[in-house]
């Protein structure tokens, strides 16, 4: 282990909140029961606010459904998708923590191949709190983990690293294919356990999944923006993926780094792939502007916040990628709107006058 | 694994050669005799001459040694270290193959995670014969592996790949480590088979380790120089590394992929730290100039080929680096004469005449 490495103590309470799109079996949370229930959860319910969703006794948990976002963001809530799994980063918002860990209610605790439980919270945890490595490839993987270090070679100037904003896990079993992979393999799955975590290099983009994904909310939350999908959008399952894309940019910027590796978790079932096509088609189309677009995003020295970042991004989403199809407008009016939002419930420290008296600092 | 894949046959007798430094003990070959007997070796003599190396009954190979290489190469093997295992890339030069493996002697055989025997050189058949993917990084790793793929997000136009001119191995056992980390963690082994064979991104240089490599003579050979180090030299231990970044700027112009990770070989002993360290401080100094330098390194249009690319970078390092130290200055002479040399031994394919005759086609 480098000896840049801090110690991954886990997590207070108070220091992580792990959000949910929504819960569709009680199975879900009895599995992650011995590693979930220490923390606060977030649940965004998505679709039809009138249903109840039944959280298992022992948990500490808020949740949002529809009406409670309207209420709370007014007409700011369009920004906030509908019948849609990116209606999660809601939660991202109204959470007040250091930490956010992501999870689908289709993931279940996988095992290492020892056959002992993952701990993937622990994990990720683990990845957040110790630095990245983007300016430079270290072939032994990580190199603040335990029996790693950097190798010979690496100059010695970047084995401090940079801050980890992101980590991004992995899953086994079910696959995180397109549409089109899914309906040509429709039986792979995947059974590989890569022990291995490494940091995505600086300018190089990834597709980022939404399903066991961890992120520091103070270093890149606002950036974490799952778009605008589902109900009335020409576009689906692209939430994470845009996400990604958009953080990418943003952390390489900002000298930020992001992971991707362990820890896995068990994907249990695959979503219907003719549902998932009619969601996709544009995407599929469209990523071959996207992806060209992102790589050519240049960030203004200006920039110096996510906030900013991600105003300038929508910008230049706008002039470029309007173009491509009216729906990218109406995208980067939700992303300013999205911002917008965000600075609302979560006031810049110490330096905006509240209603009840001077600055709080 | 995705369909782009080539079958990774193995390759016949007259499609590889193994380079191999020099070897101070017969039980290098003896352990690798199921895998290497059916190939062709070269073996490169690394210092005196007048010393013999006994290579055991049944492999078929070509031994070099220092005045071999002064007879061959005139005044031009001044490019070719002395009492330095960099000699090696004088082996790449003298063959005619398509592919090249290189291994130190100290590299045994390892065994996987059920305790098999890996046949490294099979696996690094399977890296060069399958394309990479530099251009966005794949989370499932290895794309055309079995039992992966691209994942969602992935665009589709980027699915084909490029060609793979460069596979880097890794090691069990004593890690490659420089000589400062060897001194501090001296008993620290790699114990850890991670299970991946990734593209090393577009942009993103990395530290090449030339214990157990293979490349695509055809596509990168005349990059492959392993520079001036040994005898004379004020440095050592940074041949493959300059090989590697030289290799990685080269392939990254021409559209060509570098991979890394799997075949792992068992590295037994570890080097002197001291000696390392003696051979290493220059460029432990040096290398904090190097990779700015490498990571800002543009080709011209015009620069098309290796070994056009190679000479614009001698030129660019005499530009840059000759202020650092006069070395680079030599330096940049020797990868000049390395082209010549290699050309003189190369001749282009149906174009140059020759004393016998008309242009062989």
């Amino acid at each position: 282990m480098a000896s840049a490495s801090r110690a991954a103590t886990p997590l207070l309470k108070d220091e992580l909140d792990i959000v949910i799109p929504t819960i569709r079996n009680l199975d879900f949370l009895e599995m992650w029961r011995p590693f979930f229930q220490p923390y606060h959860l977030i649940i965004v319910q998505d679709g039809d606010p009138n249903k109840t969703i039944r959280v298992p006794e022992g948990f500490d948990y808020e949740l949002y459904n529809r009406n409670d976002i309207n209420r709370m963001l007014g007409p700011k809530a369009s920004c906030i998708s509908f019948k849609d799994s990116a209606c999660r980063c809601f939660g991202y918002m109204v959470s007040k923590k250091k930490y956010i860990y992501t999870i689908d209610d289709d993931c279940f605790v996988a095992k290492d191949p020892s056959g002992k439980d993952i701990n993937a919270l622990e994990q990720h945890i683990k990845n957040l709190l110790s630095p990245s490595t983007p300016f430079f490839f270290n072939t032994l993987y990580d190199p603040y983990r335990d029996g790693a270090d950097f190798v010979r070679g690496y100059p010695f100037s970047l084995r401090e690293g940079v801050p980890t904003a992101v980590s991004h896990g992995l899953w086994l079993n079910i696959p995180d294919y397109d549409a089109p992979t899914q309906l040509v393999k429709p039986l792979e799955r995947n059974t590989r356990y890569v022990d291995a975590i490494l940091t995505i290099p600086k300018g190089t983009l990834f597709p980022m999944c939404g399903m066991n994904l961890a992120f520091d909310r103070e270093l890149i939350g606002p950036a974490m923006y799952f778009g605008l999908m589902g109900d009335g959008q020409p576009i689906g399952r692209y939430d994470d993926m845009w996400a990604g894309w958009c953080t990418k940019v943003i952390t390489d910027h900002l000298g930020l780094g992001v992971k991707t590796g362990l820890p896995y978790i068990w994907h249990s079932k695959a979503s219907n792939p003719f549902v998932n096509l009619k969601k996709e088609y544009n995407g599929i189309f469209w990523q071959e502007e996207l992806i060209p677009f992102f790589q050519s995003v240049s960030m203004p020295k200006e920039a110096t916040t996510v906030q900013k970042c991600y105003l300038e991004l929508a910008k230049q989403v706008r002039a470029k990628l309007g173009k491509v199809d009216g729906y990218f407008n109406k995208l980067a009016d939700s992303m300013v709107t999205w911002i917008e939002a965000w600075d609302e419930l979560n006031p810049p420290k110490g330096g905006v006058a509240t209603a009840n008296g001077p600055p709080k600092k």
